[in-house]
């Protein structure tokens, strides 16, 4: 037989690492099951109930293993899938169909489920269409259970293996072993799907959106993946096998040198301290930021409060969330973020109108200040929490000064009546505002006024200075964070919070990002917040970067006109071997 | 009988102007005919045929007479009333209506019109939607013919009248008699109907949107309104017309004073010269622009040639229109502004997949980049036609350095191929760029060095600086031209460009704002380009404004932290009475 080629694919980078292993292919062909007259509908309607018994069971396992391998947040999906079963419209309809029209229980529930799935993935709202999985996946396990099959053979693994899959169901990823499951491989899926995110959650390697190709991969096939990059070789060399290996081997041993920095202090090669912080979106992500070693939260986002519900969130429920992540992260600082709806975030229940351009909109703080009430009921709550920790307060989306005036009158009224009530309130919360609208850049030496901070969020600024929709992907060849426009909104920012005294932070994707660090260490940034995943490579960098001698160079990069000229010359003088 | 107050209502101002008389109520109010059955189908069947056509004949007559009165572009709206009446799916329904069923024709009629009205109404479409209203004038006009009595009674007025209506269809508009119809109040419509834009056209006083209670103001009751305010006054006292009647003289006057200025430079108080331009967006526009003394066309907008049609303007079709105005205009400049569509301008049969943020899309040079074929279809035709006059070519949206040297690599392209073919090409044409992103007026230093000029686009520049749509309401607060942040990137602007010896135009409302006009006169601006009507205005405006006064002020103005601190800085400093 002739030598053949190593074939590879790309997919997208979801969760990073290095596996190498031969694959498992898992093999969820949609079952269609075939009409046929029951021959006792009353069996067939028991049949189907107790298959649906044992799915419930099977789920709430599922739902508990969950909770304990990944907390309360992940596992909330399966609860959802249980809310299913209760569904009058799915169970209920199955059993009805079973009983009037005599017909066996797997060609009816195929068939009402279809019709679910249809529905749903036509639907032009994201989570709407999420649903339609979970429809699919809930069908397929009673569908297993009706069939006397197992459902998926996930369970069933039990040498080490790369999973290939068209996609895994949430359940697929909560099952999965890893003393056995290497890392992942999916036809289909972005960044953003559950798997996606379940994977990034339980640290294993995961490539999704692989394409159809990944689906011919045949169980026991040699397979390497470097999911930090998005690439899979399939049946690759010897050679290629070693190569792998031993930047597996380097890869884990950056991993185990990175935690050495667990509690370290963040020091530049010149002595002097920065402070890293970790952006989170829930209360969950607060295990990850104390495993990571974040010196505080940079960025507390409160929109999951407010989100996959029917009504606002009471002031006492904020009260008790904040409360929380304000006691377990003490002494350290909190900058919790009053809430940014609106943009590309809605909320089903307030009913806003549609906008043409929702990222130029009514979103962020000219939400809360046109819906009072909203807002206050936030400030209170937060207010009340300042008791049990160091609480920052920072409002987003502050173009000028009328904004930030008026959000601080109405903190300052809800404080005095609160102090009037006799509640407990800290003396010392700093106060300070988002700086991602360029005019808010442009206008940073008035606006330092009258803060006690900035936070510089890069995602936004960087959207609005090139007009140029984030999530937009024919215009993202201008969403460049080292552009000379960009930098030098941020250098304006830092100057002018210098001049008042006041500390500026960053908390956009860039201030984690391996070339934007050396610059902002040079201009002179106090605070940088990321995910909490990129804050060990983030000390690792800056305890080889001098402040002093990048601050020589702000003001040459700053005169150069493009961020590919920025990029090279930050290449060429950190020789790090970084990433 | 009790003295009343006056009654007073505001509308949109759609042409400016006042005028003072007795109201003609236009009573339009549809006809609802009964149905019955036809004595004799054939009989009905030519009667509504005779009434078809001499709808026919009244509408080619308002066509003639509007195209002499308004030119080729308002005429064409007639046009699409002459095919409708060659619509199978509305003249010849009505006939098979008759005579299958055998009712008579103007029930009929009546049918499938509101058939039409309801279908059109209820698009997603404005265009379609304005479709709807020439479907009911058409249905109106042939309904009065069958009837025989006089489709609007417009014809018949002959006295002097502000006439009053619910909505002015095209066809009213373009019978307005200016000898007696003194202005015109409609219950619905919005700056940019079609009565709003022939009224501006016709330059007779007119308001638009002024409610219900405007279709109240009964014939012969005594009005008086202010077109350039919104206001009607209805049944005023004495003192009332007479203060209007002084109000009107006093405009008269201004406006023949400002006809004095028609044909002399623009020179500010301490005798500098600075060009005032005007926009244009159509050929039509030139006469205006002519009649109201522009030295130059600060901004050709191209997408004219590109909407409200089935398929791309070829390059000949573009090289006769570019030629045409160059010739119309020589020796004065014209700058033409390549294709901005994308944005709030779509091209149905461009097909471009639909975006979140259109504004923060793949709109302008970035669609012209990525379609290249369309770009250079319409670079050849202005190469050409730059034999004829004084061309500048100016790219919109330019935001980074790669795009402007891709635009002008195509540009010397298709210049090189077009010598080589031996077509006369002008070895004088200056290439600009919109300042319209904020990237590009933050690196405008750079840009400066590969440009002959810069015009800033303050519409998109505000929008983009403050992050807030331009058309939507809730936002409008934050649409502020005189920001200190929008002040202080368009300093940066006027500063870069002077260094590199170029220089800069502005082509967005805010060069006609006379707020703004000291401030930019005073940053050194070289170029304001305006709507036709706002060009004497400003001449006289700056007429009174010293330069070197003002440039004296820029820095303390560009210190201010709010648009309404330096709106009245402004209004202290100069003591003038326009407008």
């Amino acid at each position: 037989m002739a030598k053949m080629m190593t074939k590879r694919l790309t997919g997208i980078a979801a969760s990073p690492g290095i596996a190498i292993a031969k694959a498992f292919r898992l093999n969820n062909a949609d079952y269609v099951p075939v009409a046929d007259k029951a021959a006792d509908t009353q069996i067939e309607v028991n049949r189907f109930r107790k298959a649906v018994d044992e799915a419930r069971q099977e789920l709430e396992e599922i739902r508990l293993l969950t909770e304990q391998r990944m907390g309360a947040a992940k596992a909330e999906i399966f609860e959802a899938h249980l809310m299913l079963l209760e569904d009058p419209d799915y169970v209920d309809a199955v059993i009805d169909g079973i009983e009037e029209e005599g017909m066996n229980a797997e060609f009816k529930l195929h068939e009402i489920a279809n019709c679910f799935i249809e529905v749903l993935s036509a639907m032009d709202n994201e989570l709407l269409r999420e649903r339609a999985a979970d429809v699919k996946d809930v069908t397929g396990r009673i569908m297993s259970r009706l069939r006397g099959v197992s459902y998926a053979a996930i369970a069933a693994i039990n040498e080490p293996c790369i999973l290939i899959a068209e996609d895994l169901t949430p359940s697929d990823t909560a099952q999965l072993n890893l003393d056995y499951v290497l890392g992942f491989v999916t036809e289909i899926g972005s960044r953003t799907s559950h798997s996606a995110i379940m994977a990034r959650s339980l640290e294993v390697p995961a490539i999704v959106g692989a394409g159809a190709a990944a689906g011919e991969i045949q169980t026991g096939t040699m397979v390497v993946m470097d999911a930090s990059l998005g690439t899979v070789l399939i049946a690759p060399t010897e050679e290629e096998v070693a190569e792998y290996q031993s930047r597996k081997l380097a890869y884990d041993q950056r991993r185990e040198e990175l935690r050495k920095l667990l509690d370290q202090p963040t020091i530049s090669a010149d002595g002097q301290h920065v402070e890293l912080a970790a952006n989170i979106g829930s209360v969950e992500d607060l295990q990850k930021v104390l495993a990571n070693g974040a010196e505080g939260i940079g960025l507390f986002r409160t929109e999951f409060l407010y989100m996959g519900r029917s009504a606002m969130p009471s002031e006492e429920e904020q009260f008790q969330v904040y409360k929380h992540v304000l006691e377990r992260m003490n002494p350290k600082p909190v900058v919790i973020r009053t809430l940014d709806i609106g943009g590309d975030k809605e909320l089903p229940y307030m009913k806003l109108p549609e906008e043409s351009n929702p990222f130029l909109g009514l979103r962020a703080i000219r939400l809360c200040l046109s819906k009072q009430e909203i807002f206050r009921t936030q400030l209170r709550a937060l207010l009340r929490a300042s008791a049990y920790g160091q609480l920052k307060i920072m409002f987003p989306m502050i173009a000028v000064m009328e904004e930030l005036r008026e959000a601080k009158q109405l903190l300052k009224e809800e404080k005095g009546k609160l102090v009037q009530e006799g509640v407990p309130v800290s003396e010392n919360i700093e106060v300070g505002i988002m700086i991602e609208v360029p005019a808010a850049a442009l206008g940073a030496d008035f606006l330092a006024q009258e803060v006690d901070f900035f936070s510089i969020g890069t995602n936004d600024l960087i959207q609005y200075t090139m007009a140029a929709d984030r999530m937009n992907e024919t215009v993202s060849y201008l969403y460049q964070p080292c552009h000379p426009a960009v930098l030098r909104l941020i250098h304006m920012v830092i100057r002018a919070a210098e001049r008042e005294g006041k500390w500026v932070g960053m908390c956009g994707e860039m201030a984690g990002d391996v070339t934007a660090i050396p610059i902002l260490l040079g201009m002179g940034l106090h605070e940088f917040s990321m995910s909490a995943s990129s804050i060990l490579p983030a000390r690792a960098l800056i305890k080889e970067v001098s402040r002093t001698e990048w601050a020589g160079y702000t003001q040459q990069i700053l005169a150069m006109s493009s961020q590919e000229q920025i990029q090279q010359f930050v290449k060429q003088k950190t020789r790090s071997d970084l990433q």
